[in-house]
């Protein structure tokens, strides 16, 4: 069971603080370990590849089967339930409709001085994606990660996923197809964003890593920034649910428990005005629990960092979400669009109650890369603006220089720039 | 002297990759001991802020006199000359008018199947900016950084700024007050970052903090990255001219060495098809040297890190440029539009020989704090929308959900997520 808390109780401040506090991230200290794979991968480049990969993936590979071929993409498309391909490809159109809207616009202009100023946005020129293998590879992802890289006019689009055993997920592969990804490396781990980072005669060396990945390949991004860009590092996922005594609990608890089995250290929270509905909810919930395939996870997050709020109003809950700044947020009230234009911290809403967040996850449109542990406060989701970046441009001519060359020689000599100064005034005679 | 590459020779390609891979960065290890001062931040908060204070900048604090007062604000505002007070008036309306452009558009609409969908985008709560004491004070990037903040909506605006011995920079806090700043802090190095990440009594946490910094203050950005958002790891400055034969010699070498005072470690190239250019220009950057107040540095930047290199054909700088990604781009040729078009990677480009690149470090309007190191690969100069995010909506009504969900069901179970799955299903009645 969840813990309850109630935002009448004069324990409730320092309750909610504990919970926006609780370390749900799995702190393993890999940074020496990962140091070390990062540094073999650019002393040694394919071989180190091959190395690890025997190592931590227990498969044998040479310079010629690091990268997945055209065939083997072939046949793992034919091995995909015809269904599922659909679905695919359904997500696939309306992700990109979605992100194509996300296209910027380039500025240029000349103001009253005469200065021509303004800035162009230009695609990334390469970006590797990295998908993890085993439990956590996700076909939809691939889509979520490559499809914005695509619409934003990324040209090579690099993806890397471990194949333990040489097991390989074949949506994965299909769904990496249907996005447009260029080349895929059968690779994983801290060596395989080194070989993104830095090179090797294999893989071609990437502008930006995006994609999650467990403690090892979150570190190995955090240590290769600034020689590539990196995303977010991804955290475990989490819901905030707002809901009023108008709402079904069968699927308010529906909608905790899908977020809950994604993984032990997951979080679902319902805020409610309606105790009745806070009770039916957790009855609910340890239902539902009895027939999920993954009830032993689901229960354990839910029993962990789970927790139902009881507020006086439902206005009480907008600062307790902007304090969370949760990844997903789903409002299921009768007032649901007013209370969601008060919150100003959230990765992505889903309004009312006919919006379960699974439809985000797959084929609503929106990115399911989004901000967890709390950095909606300070971040947004995945979108083409993360695959493309703007270029300023100014052009005075003779008269706009005389215009503003005064103002940039006085705050050039202000700050103890005289070199700064000179190369306005040369121009000036000054 | 700069070293002098010539595209055309048989060695070019290796001299390219090694002006390239040129380790510019002061790669202090510094890690352990910004790791321990961030520990002591969070667990003895404002007293190890005075502490620190004492031992790194020689000066003796109180809680009472962490933050910097309005009172000695208006006392520095009146001691800053009347003509740096204007220069920084004109420069703050500009760089205003120039990001006001930049705000993002809002986007909500319904499709054929009943999905309302977009994003609404949402000025950060807080934002701590960092502000260098000593040599690298200056007011202008003061203005770079609280503006666009200021533009974007942000209610508090934090800036924390070292004062070795008691001394502040006037113009620094004039900058503050005129571009909107809300609190200023004497305090610098990995102890400020850590205040502003995870607060104390006196510092409120921020949301996100930007502004260049030291070695110290680099790694602890990087460390609390997560808790916090922050902006790139500034590297040294750099400036790529690209000239022609008709440029003017002495103008391009003061540009040239305006970038080079920056720092023994700035960068300055000059790409022309011109020999005689390189040779005028070579000839001119030792006689400006004479009598640049800061020649010691800008002679070390160019011995070590400057280059000319002569292409065949002005074309041919191009792919150069596009490798360098150079923070600076100046375009001084006939056709400077022409060639400004077909570059993919720089943070700024100034067109023509009457934009010098220090117009864009003050009063041009377009941010001056870019991507430097190579990194315009990835990253966009300081605007807008760093200080702001984005939320995505979504909202089903039941025949959406009913023309969705099927998918989604699809890819739920794919993925072998059946609480996913079912949250959807359990709407449908599936």
């Amino acid at each position: 069971m969840a813990q309850r808390l109630d935002a009448r109780d004069a324990s409730f401040p320092q309750a909610f603080a504990e919970l926006l506090s609780a370390k749900r991230e799995i702190s393993e200290d890999v940074d020496q370990a990962v140091r070390a794979i990062i540094d073999d991968v650019v002393a040694r480049g394919d071989q180190a590849l091959i190395d690890y990969t025997r190592r931590f993936d227990a498969l044998e590979l040479d310079a010629g089967t690091l990268q997945i071929s055209d065939a083997e993409i072939d046949a793992a498309e034919a091995r995909c339930p015809k269904e599922a391909l659909n679905a695919l490809a359904l997500a696939k159109e309306r992700i990109e409709v979605y992100h194509r809207a996300q296209r910027p616009q380039d500025s240029m202009s000349t103001d009253a001085l005469g200065v021509t100023l303004g800035w162009r946005w230009t695609a990334l020129e390469s970006v590797g994606i990295y998908v993890p293998g085993g439990r956590a590879s996700y076909p939809s992802s691939v889509l979520m990660n490559a499809v914005p890289a695509k619409v934003a006019g990324v040209p090579r689009v690099t993806m890397v996923v471990p194949t333990p055993r040489g097991e390989t997920n074949p949506l994965v592969l299909a769904a990496a197809r249907l996005a447009g990804v260029d080349e895929v490396f059968r690779i994983g781990g801290a060596q395989a964003v080194a070989a993104l980072a830095y090179g090797t005669a294999s893989v071609k060396p990437v502008a930006k890593i995006v994609g999650p990945g467990n403690a090892y390949v979150a570190a190995a991004k955090r240590r290769v920034f600034g020689q590539v860009g990196i995303d977010m590092i991804a955290g475990p996922s989490e819901v905030l649910v707002i809901a009023d005594g108008h709402a079904n609990p069968d699927w308010i608890a529906a909608d905790l428990l899908a977020q809950a089995e994604h993984d032990p250290v997951a979080q679902a929270i319902l805020v409610t005005d309606s105790a009745g509905l806070a009770d039916a909810v957790e009855k609910a919930v340890e239902r539902q629990l009895e027939t999920l395939p993954k009830a032993e996870i689901a229960r354990a997050s839910w029993q962990d960092y789970g927790a139902i709020i009881l507020v006086e109003r439902l206005d009480d809950a907008i600062p307790l979400v902007d304090r969370l700044a949760p990844e997903h947020l789903e409002i299921e009230t009768e007032n649901a669009d007013e209370l969601a234009a008060k919150v100003r911290n959230a990765g992505a809403i889903f309004l009312g109650s006919h919006t379960p967040e699974a439809i985000g996850d797959y084929v609503g449109g929106p990115n399911h890369v989004l901000p967890t542990a709390r950095s909606a406060r300070f971040s947004s989701g995945l979108g083409v603006l993360d695959f493309m970046k703007r270029t300023s441009i100014l052009k005075c001519d003779a008269d706009a220089l005389r215009a503003l060359g005064p103002a940039a020689i006085a705050l050039g000599r202000s700050e103890g720039l005289e070199g700064h100064a000179r190369s306005v005034a040369i121009r000036l005679n000054l």
